[in-house]
């Protein structure tokens, strides 16, 4: 059995400016990243954008496990299917962090015979949007600290500066540091830290602007510390919003690439949906809209961040409206909810299926809740049984939706083709799209409305710090807006060993943090941390490359 | 008078297809990044190894001041000049960093009508090759931290971990720091710090390496701690050596681009030339010598640093013979060195003129210790006069170097006529090319030899802590390497104010550093710091960019 890197090595990719062709994006509108990677100008968008939009088909996934879901295989396998089926098709995907591909993914392209590609390139710096993030996310850290140094004349409190630096990496011994040692020719001492460039606020700006200008408003109006008086500091007040834009000029432009069989797909963005609002760019979304009948996306993690955040953030900025929302379950991953090791899931275990696929029936309600059909992709593992299967398929459509086995991993689009007529006849049905929470309601009742409603709590814990934050932000005027929770995506609850649906549980937010670029407020829950770290044997020990060019240990 | 972006952005470039041609590089061997920006592949080496060499032309300089020389602009501007006069020239700079970018320069591509372009994306993240050593550099620290915390099976000191972390920027509050804060979960407490990545021994590596065979070989002896038993460690140690190399895949590969007047450029690789050798990529000189006639190239700072290293670290590494060494001047900095201070250079002012000069006596002095011809290049300004020119003229050609005017910046190749014909001229004598140092001689020989031969010292002091690692490293047999100086750009001395030509001074190392990885020991003198920090009104704050892609404060 070839491994994903082998299988994508040998692809046979078309010039990107053919794939381009099927677009009808003319060359003259891409700027080349090699042969198979291409930025595609924003005037391209100018020449687009009166079209119609076409269908959105949101990809999510019950809570993850150990035993792996795939959701990127399913995303990238739909839209082959679809393709194949004759339909026009883009798909819309985040661009890998360095962080988990050096940590325990490896990757993050999708797998077998469901890729983006090259994956290779796709894994590691791509096309430099994440490195831009990182660059000018900690620049602003260094004008700050430059300004603490400089006399620091805008009277910045040095224990109230929020704004921390960030690396692309798992990087546990950088969660917490104080800087600024070393005496007077070296800054000022204060505490701070280090996060995952994902979950930047840059990443989410440059995930949610709209164009250079849209970008331009959003960095002036982050807040990056507060004054000794209380009053908010942001970029603009530093004067550096022009150079942290200019950072981004090649950033902020989609990224286009193919899947092994040449279906277009746009790579862009790429926060986390633990710690950030997890799906690809605004930008590339609507460029794909119109360039397409159908855009196939995905938004990470289960459909409780994922798309939760997909509908009430991304969704809700951009005025998308999505038609559906593909589940992706494994038989596997439903027995290990249902309370089964990981290396006990090869026999039959109904008892723990029926318990496990509670978690599946949660996730079916929400979308539900969204107004919006549910198709449950069912990733096809040589382990299932008959009975295994069937059963899912008769629990589902008891809650109203349709299943499909997809064995897209194995077989690319031909493994895809139910999946994809399932996809297509859900489309067609009238949906009533709704968000899970008013924007402008108090800020608890938002954070109580997406527990309650999305996660099945019974309701919500505050830390007296948060409870602080709270009060002040919404006396700053900073409570009209969406909340973009931050927790572990192993459980509907924030403690990531409650597996299934738990009930009888409450969640508790012990930070809020304001990201008024972004116009989200994040609200951090139980012990999820915006700094990853790194696992005994991380997947680096395993990768190589030798003089000609081969590679092993990205999968 | 238009800025320097503004006459880049108004450039007649050529599709970097055709400026490959000129080089008989086929379009196969080029990995495009949008039309003006390739990379070169590694088997175009395969294809011209065996061809004979061209010409090697190294441009350095007098010791900066805050006048400005204008050592990449004559660079650039002697290429074209070359190339007008119809030779075959490929010109080889060192990649900008984002650190005084942002912080005192505003840009590093040279300036007025001799640059290279696209200068607004040379100058910001080109082709992500800082970035690729930023990460990896980075990725190799929080392995370190990582095996600390997972038990430290090596037995790791965490008092000798000598591998700190690196960012592409000035961030003087991050030198020292205290990281793994936090308790238990967030990794071990220690001292540590960061530096700018150009002072990064991968940064080194990626300048010194052959291919990416070598390259892997350099990142697998880098000695990133010792245990406390007092071994070593190293990538290999921590089984990280392959992904490291995997992230330098497309780093390794020349990046070429073009002058203002279509001149082709290899832009790669970028060490400081005072906290680290100062001296573009190995590989692009190779292809650079192979491809043309003539391979103009700088080396960082005043000749004392750049051309000391380019001479004594990568032409002895890579078997490099330079035909003629350019040294550029301005009167302007002279009289500096001789004592006038910035606001009053317009006057003519001889004496301090013949006091100043000195410095520049010196440089060619030491260009001749190395057996090469010397020609001076007097960067044009408005205000000096034609006395002034021709005492330099006189006082040099006592020496027995040329001189000419060069008015590049104001004119392009038609400012250069000159310039390039006395270089060509000297390109015809035969040179006795030698060392400073036997690489094998001890290592404080070594050091003494740079300090009292091309600085001008009386002696060497040395710190007990670096007398100690002196003993360490010769014991542990990392003796019989090149030295690379740390040492302020700013004078001759390790004392920054003094200009001139000083007399009667010695130089205190500090700190001795070994990269085993990159081949040498790295003396640190006097005050100098491998990380800076930003001015109190950093250039960034003068950087804007609009919705049509207008850019301003990039110079």
């Amino acid at each position: 059995m070839k491994s994903d890197v082998e299988i994508a090595q040998a692809a046979q990719m078309n010039p990107i400016v053919e794939v381009a062709r099927e677009l009808e994006i003319p060359a003259e509108e891409l700027e080349l990243y090699g042969n198979y990677k291409a930025k595609v100008a924003l005037k391209t968008w100018e020449r687009i954008k009166n079209r119609p939009d076409g269908k959105l088909i949101l990809v999510s996934a019950i809570n993850p496990t150990p035993a792996g879901e795939g959701k990127t295989t399913t995303t990238v396998g739909l839209g082959d299917s679809l393709r194949r089926k004759g339909k026009k098709v883009v798909i819309a995907l985040r661009e890998p962090s360095l962080g988990p591909c050096f940590g325990v993914k490896g990757g993050a392209a999708g797998g077998g015979y469901s890729q983006v590609v090259p994956m290779e390139d796709i894994n590691l710096h791509f096309t430099g949007d994440f490195h831009a993030i990182t660059t000018a996310h900690n620049l602003l850290a260094a004008i700050i600290d430059n300004h603490l140094h400089h006399g620091n004349a805008l009277g910045i409190d040095p224990r109230r500066i929020t704004w921390r630096r960030v690396l692309d990496l798992n990087e546990r011994a950088l969660r917490n540091v104080v800087c600024g040692l070393g005496g007077k020719a070296n800054g000022v001492p204060r505490e701070t830290g280090f996060d995952i460039t994902v979950a930047s606020e840059m990443m989410a700006i440059l995930c949610l602007a709209k164009d250079l200008d849209d970008m331009k408003e959003r960095i002036g109006r982050i807040i990056v510390a507060y004054t000794y008086a209380g009053k908010p500091v942001t970029p603009e007040d530093l004067k550096v919003t022009g150079a942290l834009a200019l950072l981004f000029k090649d950033a902020i432009k989609p990224n286009l690439v193919q899947t092994l069989e040449n279906t277009p797909a746009f790579v862009h963005g790429g926060p986390f949906a633990n710690i950030a609002h997890g799906c690809n760019s605004v930008s590339a979304t609507k460029y794909a809209l119109k360039l397409a009948d159908y855009c196939v996306t995905e938004a990470g993690f289960g459909a409780d961040l994922g798309a939760e955040k997909f509908i009430d953030i991304k969704c809700r900025f951009a005025g998308f409206k999505p038609s559906v929302v593909v589940i992706v379950a494994t038989v596997r991953a439903l027995k290990m909810h249902g309370g089964v090791p990981k290396n006990e899931l090869a026999g039959e275990n109904m008892g723990a299926l029926e318990k496990g696929l509670a978690n599946l029936t949660k996730h079916i309600e929400n979308i539900q809740q969204f107004g919006l059909p549910a198709v449950v992709a069912i990733n096809a593992f040589p382990t299932d049984t008959a009975q295994e299967l069937s059963f899912v398929e008769e629990q589902c459509n008891k809650l109203g939706a349709e299943v499909a086995l997809s064995e897209v991993w194995a077989k690319g689009s031909l493994g895809g083709q139910v999946l994809a007529e399932k996809v297509l006849a859900a489309c067609e049905r009238p949906n009533e799209f709704t968000f899970a929470y008013d924007e402008t309601a108090p800020i608890k009742d938002k954070i109580s409305a997406i527990a309650t409603k999305i996660y099945g709590a019974y309701g919500v814990n505050y830390t007296p710090a948060a409870e602080k934050t709270i009060q002040e932000l919404t006396a700053l005027g900073f409570d009209k807006t969406p909340i973009c929770m931050a927790k572990t995506q192993y459980s509907l609850s924030d403690d990531m060993n409650k597996a299934g649906r738990p009930t009888g549980f409450s969640i508790t937010v012990r930070e809020v943090r304001v990201a008024a670029g972004a116009g989200f407020l994040v609200a951090i829950t139980g012990e999820i941390m915006t700094m990853p770290g790194l696992p005994k044997e991380p997947s680096a020990v395993k990768m190589d490359i030798d003089n000609d060019g081969k590679i092993v240990g990205l999968f």
